[in-house]
């Protein structure tokens, strides 16, 4: 997952562009990257792997000059390789265009070729945001006319969308021209638009301007001081020119908003709106369903304590003891400070342990039947650590509750999943999965109920892609061929990992 | 406020070190360091400004050898200079000594004039704990006996005692020795012994042998897997030798358990167990004993929500809303990646904000009577500018609870305050309080609830440093003239401050 | 200045073109890059301000994989932004490029303006290799052929030498096809072609195979093993392709060799073999020249000692003593290890000296007639320092020769000058260029003495650019107005070194 | 080797130690350091592995804040731990004082346990140079008056001289009191004292002062427009107080000046003087008495060209071909500008070639009979391979002869040399020292030519440490036993090296 932002203003745009980056620092904490375009019409860039609070230093802040500009967070991306590129990426022809990409393109290898053999466009990462940048360079090369024009823009952006399959929200630059956004036909990722009013000087008076900020959630807006006006819809494409004039047009025929579920399970912001929806609200509503579910089937278990495991899960973890009328407490206490574990010469690994990241309130345990609620179970092993830790805390039973489903399939639109075989509930049944983990008894979400606990907050929104859930994919050729390839090249990244080592960066750009 | 831990074991324990203080890591963020003593006796240090995960690479973990050692996490003390020093500190005379300190001196400047002109041993730093170090080794070098014997160490250490007023929990290493550690005579400071055992190597056998640590807190004792022994007593001293034979003896003959009661309010992590209280189950009776005050005094209110400012409010106010019978919901989401504001030439500093760290579920708030809860109330510049958000927010009325009493006195045992004349209760009474924060409504825990909410949970702790509360100082020498000392101290900081600006390190160290 | 370098191998390159970049050291110590192309036809770049050994650590050169690469280390040209770019360039349409370039294009401006207009290509910086880079991509972009042949690739750089004016030396690589090298028509800088054969592993067959380095000097040739084939020619280009085939051909109908006397008289090493003269040769024949002049016109003149400014002129003066039978004494001791001049708030800023950098061994001086011999007087400033030097050290006279005439006009062709008004020799005659220096007497070589000096190595050598001696220009852009243009943006760059001050680089690649 | 200096000025010293470092650069290139005392007395540090330039940027000049100060660059002496340590070393007890050390104690061990037995003073590192600061700050904390006078610092010394033996140029500082400095009873390495008058403001009114600089070498008073006064004498003392008062006091009764040979072979600078000898005379001496020995010894020989190996034997050279009427060359160009030879995983290591440092100016070699000239030949591999590049640049028949005699013996006195068993000359007579260099002829200084060419500089100069020409060595404890200790801590070394690897620095102080 990643997130991006991008801001047309009247005064200079890097620290509002970090600050919203450290706002969504929490959908990718891999790299960081700010491009500016400055008032000769010249990018300055700064990316780099790590935290936004530690890419960033005074040098560059300075550096990075402009009223315009757009940021990335970055996490690796499920199939690309290892040795990631930290994005915005830059291409010089034509115009000179940079673009900042969250999703996943799922034809991105058959576009690679047509972009190597047809269009004569170099790519010189793994990263199918280069391949995107690429395709809409190509598109936009295609427009006849002396000057760009919005619907030019519009017409290219027509063309790539027809030229690419998978996710991707999008944000860019065009030299000479200013900033664009876009979203795939099914909105699978989010991106809103807001605007602030600010005073801008124009020959010696004030006068009142309007900046534009999108931004993958609208928490950005929020603690910029922006207004949300709205989610760019699926398919839409806005273009804001360097003089502020905001462009909006549906660049596609055919499109129906179909959000990542997942969004509201874990990945974004509770604080945040997408799609109309709360994320707080939802996952409050998610608790309430799970806790009812909790009421009606296991009506002869008893319950001293619902303790969620943080920090997800807290507010469903509310609503379910609310529900059971059990105490809510904070039974684990959240180390915020992990250090690494140094690998000595001739000392053996340690494994990696929940150890090091929770601790438990031993009172809230000590001879209790405690609930604990997690967000969702991927892996199943940090579940069963955590199953250890409330045993030796002096847990009587330990119970474990799944606000979301089990889930049992690849995410290949843009959440980094472990392989589809390292899944606990991918080809197990409850039973099975109770006993890997080692829960007193478990129980999950049912999909309906999650979609139901989203949709109360906005009943137009019928569809969701809920793939990892229910292995439904909205395009074709998201197929077993396509699952083979990503599993070899899954495969190809662990050696690579394994023989590169240090070598943090490979690319043109990253240098440090 | 600082965080100390020191361990003797039967591997090496650079990495037990390092993860002990990130688990410490709370009680100081703004320095880090190690020093090991290794097998020829040695002792090789690392310290630098920073947390934890930034200080400590890879090369120097290795170059961090031995069985034995210490560690610190640093905040900078009340009073000390702005330039401060790393710890832990170390003289070559006698024997070779280092030193790790948690607390504040009371007397250092007058030690420090008698080092000079009596001891002839010179301090180079500003630091109370290098002022500490040195009267130990020239205490230590009264001992005539030609190896040292723990009662000469403990000879010394109580003639240390009798030079040294304030707070102090100490730890350090002897080489050729040991480990000592010890605690002034109130226990201010909290510190704890704990064992574990491990399998050693001795002739191609494997033998159980007892590995020991002491630390700030129990909670550093839990995650290495370590059991707590008990506290070290006020006045009392413990060494233990290479070889990992424990000793201990009361150093001091009046002593009286007297700590500091904002370990409990603030600064310790809930999951310690501090002279034998739970920091959590303490902060659960403050909730309940708030709660009750409420429910006693503002019988006509109305509340619809209790909301806690996170995060260490979060368990009192849990017991607030079972008390007042309302829902706990968390309102605010806490931005865990802030990020710094540049200063860009020809650019107005922009007021720090609240709004980069905290942000609201809009939902909670909307056309409801809030009750924040708080841990305590310092400034009040923060919880004005969190009253503002709630109102935003479209709160209706918000009222203010703090979970301690009003803060009106300086603390001089180490943790860090601003000056007495910005606290917002010095001097005021809660009506202006109220107005100068804005809240609808104003409530402060009594400091006999206070007290009782700990004393619940061990009936034998009678007495408290509650200075900042009540204005009692254990000793005399806290007086007036100290205190005008002190605030000319702290101007003279903020000179230097602006004077020095980058230089970040001015101790021999320290180097970068 | 600039050094450039190429290989095509049989093994990996990085080394190879590292030690070649470090032997090259001294037409370029601001910065240093290396761009290889690994065998997925990706390319792996490090570029960054600093001398070679500081540029490239290991994590670098193990990312620098391939068996073809470019390197480069740069001089900031001549009207260049203070603000400077590191080469190699790169552009990834069509085919993905990358370029290193040594010289100065006097056209750039007008090219900058078709590029944006016209190609609809973007320039980030201000660099006219940049815009160089973009030239040759466009007219690549012109082949109608499905792939690149050898013809279509110089039919592309016979386009590009049709636009581009002024002096360069290029190497470059296109992903898919191979290393490209090619020389202006005058052929003003330097760059010779030099082979090795290597054993190379062809199913496992171990077989002779022919590597080829493309390189500024051939001294980089000499280190590396390389034998020196030839010069490459004016107007002709060489293309070697990924499998090892070289390729060959003039690319400009009307050339004219009229290489840089500079490069002789200073620039270039002395174990260098510039289109057929060696270097160190030449400058014994300018002492030979100089020291006949000096015979012919100084027959008064009392000298005791020859002693070379170092260490350009040490071969020069060798010369001289010979020729005059005098003693040739080093009596200058140059300082190896010069370091910075730190400004510290309230100090006054100290002038830079040469006192820094030259020391004297006063007995070579003590009561003697001294004939200092320098390569060259530019600015004069130094010269005027090192009258004093001598003087101090007890020199009774001190006389100077310069192996160069009078440095009296401006570089365009990409050697570093300070303004044509801070030229000493500018608009003065002897004897008011020998008051300011200070020297008790002062000669210069004769323009035609230096051209036969060389001319002596190879006859065949008929032509030079001497604009810096002459004022003549081989091409007609270079005329006022373009003197003009640069004097204003020479004057711009000083603002903008104040202003920047510590922003090191604003360009799209270099972070660091 | 090692360069040492002292300062005390009226103004700021941190600027002119470094100037005065990077001067003395050539003394050591492995670590600097410098600390000054400020004007609260406390001790400001910065050292460092690697160059002056690279070890102080502005920050760390900006610390380095007093009027009075020292500095060292470091060359690793022979026998210390490879992982070595930075200087200046510190001791707080008694007073704070820090020293700078140039040259190696022969009695270090046995020091080592006598300070830990019966001083109970803690050696950190394996540096004899903090051995030497502990028995010094013993021996001052015998005084038993109050406060430090003169003679109470002369007596420490006096008392300080009595325990060491070996070679010691030192400079220190002891706060409080001012700067002292002393040289060991034979004056090995030297010391020198010089002055310069400034003005200092005092109570507003301009008075002129006396500063008080000691360095390693003159060159470094001249540089920073200090006059020299006189060498140091053997086994005298100076202490320099804080308000300019300079004393002096030979503090040993039996001495007798018997400088270190090499020094005037090699090490030092052509322009500094020695003990009243110029360096550069005397190895223009060098090459008379060596030109006399060719001439009377190889009169059938055959010589076209007198070529010397850059640059120390530059001066030599030059008498050679005088004597001998045969021109001088500059036949060999040095790469200024070496790099690191880096291994590649699956690469086999390169042999580190003198390829990479010379390169032959083929003219000068091509058909003739060349003499190349070295200062000295230690290993013998270098000469190996510089015969190697002389043929094959063309040279018919290659002589070499070396301006001092042969290296056979250890150095002890602070000279890193190679274990006596890897000495060409070590057991090996002319002829097989000869045929395993490969020259065609061999010749070396005589040694009494190399004394006689130093003493005619000042005839008073009787006796020298000849030590590894002549096996002949001033003090007792040099003995069998102690070479074999020596071997044995340079085989651990070459262990620890390995083991260690990336390690840089071990010690309390050194952290980066």
């Amino acid at each position: 997952m990643c997130g991006i932002v991008g801001v047309v203003g009247v005064s200079p745009v890097n620290q509002s562009i970090y600050d919203a980056l450290t706002v969504l620092q929490h959908r990718g904490q891999d790299a960081a990257g700010i491009v500016t375009l400055d008032t000769q019409g010249a990018f300055r860039l700064r990316k780099a792997n790590g935290l936004v609070k530690d890419v960033f230093a005074l040098k560059h802040m300075q550096r990075l000059q402009g009223h315009m500009g757009i940021g990335h967070v970055r996490y690796p991306t499920a199939g690309s390789s290892s040795a990631s590129e930290a994005q915005p990426f830059y291409v010089n022809y034509p115009y000179g265009i940079t673009l900042a990409h969250n999703g996943n393109l799922t034809n991105a290898d058959s576009l690679r070729e047509s972009l190597y053999l047809k269009d004569k466009r170099h790519i010189n990462t793994t990263s199918d945001s280069e391949v995107l940048l690429n395709v809409l360079a190509s598109e936009l090369n295609q427009c006849t006319s002396s000057a760009l024009t919005p619907d030019a823009i519009f017409d290219a952006i027509e063309r790539t969308h027809a030229r690419l399959t998978g996710a991707y929200a999008c944000v860019g630059m065009i030299s000479g021209y200013g900033l664009i956004a876009f979203r795939d036909k099914f909105g699978i990722r989010p991106l809103v638009l807001g605007e602030r009013k600010s005073l801008s000087t124009h020959e010696s008076k004030q006068i009142e301007k309007t900046e534009y900020m999108v931004a993958s959630e609208s928490v950005a807006l929020d603690t910029l001081g922006f207004k949300l006006i709205r989610d760019i819809l699926p398919g839409e494409a806005i273009y804001i020119s360097a003089t502020g004039e905001l462009h909006a047009r549906l660049c596609l025929e055919e499109t129906q908003l179909r959000p990542c579920i997942f969004e509201y399970v874990y990945f974004a912001r509770p604080d945040s709106l997408i799609n109309g929806v709360s994320v707080y609200n939802a996952r409050l509503n998610m608790g309430k369903k799970l806790g009812e579910k909790i009421a009606r089937e296991w009506k002869e278990v008893e319950i001293d304590v619902v303790i969620p495991i943080p920090e997800t899960s807290c507010d469903s973890a509310l609503e379910i003891a609310r529900i059971l009328n059990k105490p809510y407490r904070q039974g684990f206490v959240k180390n915020r400070y992990v250090g690494r574990t140094f690998i000595m010469p001739g000392q053996a690994t340690r494994s990696a342990s929940v150890r090091r990241k929770l601790n438990a309130n031993a009172g809230e345990f000590k001879g209790k039947n405690v609930l604990l609620v997690d967000d969702s179970i991927v892996r199943g092993t940090t579940s069963e650590q955590i199953m250890n830790l409330a045993k030796e805390a002096g847990a009587q039973n330990v119970y474990l509750a799944s606000a979301a489903p089990e889930v049992r399939f690849a995410n290949v639109y843009g959440i980094d999943m472990p392989s589809v075989t390292e899944l606990i509930a991918h080809d197990r049944q409850l039973e099975e999965i109770r006993q890997l983990i080692g829960a007193d008894k478990l129980i999950f979400q049912d999909l309906e109920d999650l979609k139901a606990a989203i949709r109360e907050e906005n009943p137009q929104l019928t569809e969701f892609d809920c793939s990892v859930f229910d292995g439904i994919y909205a395009s074709d050729e998201v197929n077993e061929a396509y699952f083979n390839r990503l599993e070899a090249i899954r495969k190809a990244d662990k050696l690579a990992i394994k023989a590169s080592h240090d070598v943090e960066n490979l690319d043109m750009y990253n240098e440090g």
